[in-house]
């Protein structure tokens, strides 16, 4: 981290307060707003229950501009029906009041624990002191990553910058997980704002391209959540030549850092779950087609024997192979090559003897890489998964307690 | 249990004999013989990775025939390549010079550790000591039980019987299972012999629907395995009038029978699932389509929040809604009533109040059920699995050592 975050993106500010949702009395509400008018694009949880706080969303960012996010902690507003609904819009309007902004202009997310009554007034209350506190400082950017936290024990955060011409453009995020990370959207919450100059339809084309290669290529539980999303707007405060097609001087590198942007965000993620002790990069090579790469990461990255073997420092690979095999991907075990770091574990579908010794070894380190070259393609993928340890099972059965 | 087992039914021998393949000196190989070629149906993992005797049982089951099964445990012979093939061919060798029956009627199964060699002249020296000593008494039904298990704490057994005319049927059946437990076969072991008189077909068709509503609807800890496989053998020496379809008389007490007998095993497999501290029923009603309501249940009973949930009797009924949402069947969230046994949680998707109490003391049980009215149709399924906890990643992160 650079000593900048998400604050230091030309044309927003930000704040976190404490609203009093959390216990802790930690920061449990955040606003970050676009001095003007920007573009927006989102992905959204993938389950068919939705939070309602979601469907007003889906509706705010169709016309693919939005000034405002506001966000609180604590209180996950999962209840379906009229009365979520209608604490989402309230939260909306409250922020476009403020700001005096237009209400279809602002993102609104709510996170925390699910099936408790959503505080209103509270929330309401908590808009208007953080409306009043807005800035462009470090620490405003430090509260604003925090009071997204629910049982994550580190905020995470990424800031970079790079140049278009003579502009200087920036990209700074924000994100939670913990709970219920897995694939698919629907995972966690990923604020991202760049000061860039672009163009709507290729912002939200690009979004998905990087979303697919981050956010939905991690996994730690293998649950979705109701109320999860990635929201990234750019304000055009950089003042760059407006980026309006792949071909438009700036764009790869734009896509380039709003990448590691995403890829970052999704490892610390996982590196911060629920009583993870394990970071594991599956690559899959030499696959027919990088969906079919991406089907078979999953599979592995969420099989509970291939976690606990992980956790027990188990070079088991048999597990990583029954696994794989059961991804929905055809593809012939006697041609399969296993890496753990660089040492060959399966060699054509057979063991390498003498090896699992260092194999063990290697399984004791806190960062895993694990690669399965399925030697029937060209195309890969590469996510990342942790182990079941525990912990994890001790933290998720008295979570409420 | 009736004081019978697999070994009283008519034209069956069985026995279990120590080969010397587990450290602990218990049974490992085991011997079911029919005294004339039985017709046969069977249902394989679908794992692509499958093992090689599962490969040699594809063949060797096509014509619907078979007489004997051979199974031994403390090694899968998981190898894939020529080494695995020859031993499992080798092993059908020996059992029909044994006995002087066809090697293609011999089904071959190996369970155990995976990725050591297979020690194929213990096996056949085994198989030849037990080849030896094939009887129908109530202890080699017993011995052959046990043979088959691995890391199961007791042996999974059912047996029934029931008359069609003037003929007394009956049903024998033998299961091993805790880990690797997942619905889509591919689960465990499963070896059901009957004296009943039937044909290929309709037995072929019956079994693969009950395996559908039995041990497809089991999941433990969501991987399916290499080598796992049900076989059911009839022989006919109960010389009932032959059950050519469905209409034929005999035809509905039987598979009523046999669905008893598979969900008996199905059930006894997850009660003794590795690290398992709770039985949950999972109903799921009012669907579209059964094959939603499966789909639904699948997602909730694989849940690593829904079962570390159950090992905490935490009544949150947003992790199973969540876990409902996401398995791929669309249905309004805001017209589906929860139950733990009898006790309503949600009504239209919004919570019950004061309930909760209850609700943790119903979680509190060994044996919990649980209902989901998606009011949105006609059809149900029901579906049986287990928690997440402490004791299963313990278990499974130390399995090797």
């Amino acid at each position: 981290m650079s000593g900048k975050n998400i604050a230091f993106v030309k044309g927003f500010s930000c704040q976190g307060i404490t609203a009093g949702l959390k216990k802790s009395k930690r920061p449990d509400l955040m606003i970050i707003l676009s001095d003007r008018p920007a573009k927006v694009a989102a992905t959204f949880t993938k389950n068919v229950v939705k939070a309602e706080p979601l469907k007003l969303n889906m509706a705010h960012v169709q016309n693919g501009e939005a000034q405002a996010i506001v966000c609180n902690s604590g209180n996950a507003n999962a209840c379906t029906g009229e009365q979520g609904y209608t604490a989402a819009i309230a939260m909306a309007q409250q922020v476009a009041e403020n700001f005096q902004i237009a209400m279809d202009d602002v993102v609104v997310l709510s996170t925390g624990v699910i099936g408790r009554e959503f505080p209103v007034k509270k929330v309401l209350k908590g808009i208007d002191l953080c409306a009043g506190k807005m800035e462009s400082t470090f620490q405003s950017g430090e509260n604003t990553a925090e009071a997204i936290l629910t049982t994550d024990t580190v905020s995470k955060q990424y800031f970079c910058d790079f140049t278009i011409g003579d502009s200087s453009v920036s990209i700074g995020a924000i994100a939670k997980g913990s709970g219920m990370i897995h694939p698919d959207m629907g995972t966690m919450l990923a604020f991202i704002v760049s000061d860039i100059n672009i163009g709507k339809r290729i912002l939200k084309r690009t979004f998905k391209e990087v979303v697919g290669k981050s956010f939905n290529m991690i996994s730690v539980d293998g649950d979705t959540s109701t109320n999860d999303m990635a929201v990234l707007l750019c304000n055009g405060a950089a003042e760059n030549k407006k980026i309006i097609q792949e071909e438009s001087p700036g764009y790869l590198v734009f896509k380039e850092a709003l990448q590691d942007a995403c890829q970052s965000l999704a490892k610390q993620i996982v590196y911060d779950g629920e009583g993870v002790t394990k970071f594991i990069e599956y690559k899959v090579i030499n696959v027919k087609s990088e969906k079919d790469a991406r089907k078979i990461i999953r599979t592995i990255s969420n099989s509970s024997l291939v976690k606990t073997a992980m956790f027990g420092h188990d070079p088991n690979w048999g597990r990583i192979i029954a696994a794989a095999g059961r991804a929905g991907v055809d593809f012939d075990p006697g041609k399969v090559n296993m890496y753990i770091g660089n040492t060959c574990l399966l060699k054509n579908g057979t063991p390498v003897s003498g090896v699992l010794n260092k194999a063990e070894q290697l399984l004791r380190e806190r960062d895993i890489y694990v690669t399965l070259d399925i030697n029937t393609g060209d195309d890969s993928a590469v996510g990342w998964g942790s182990d079941l340890s525990v912990e994890y099972v001790k933290f998720n059965s008295d979570y409420t307690t």
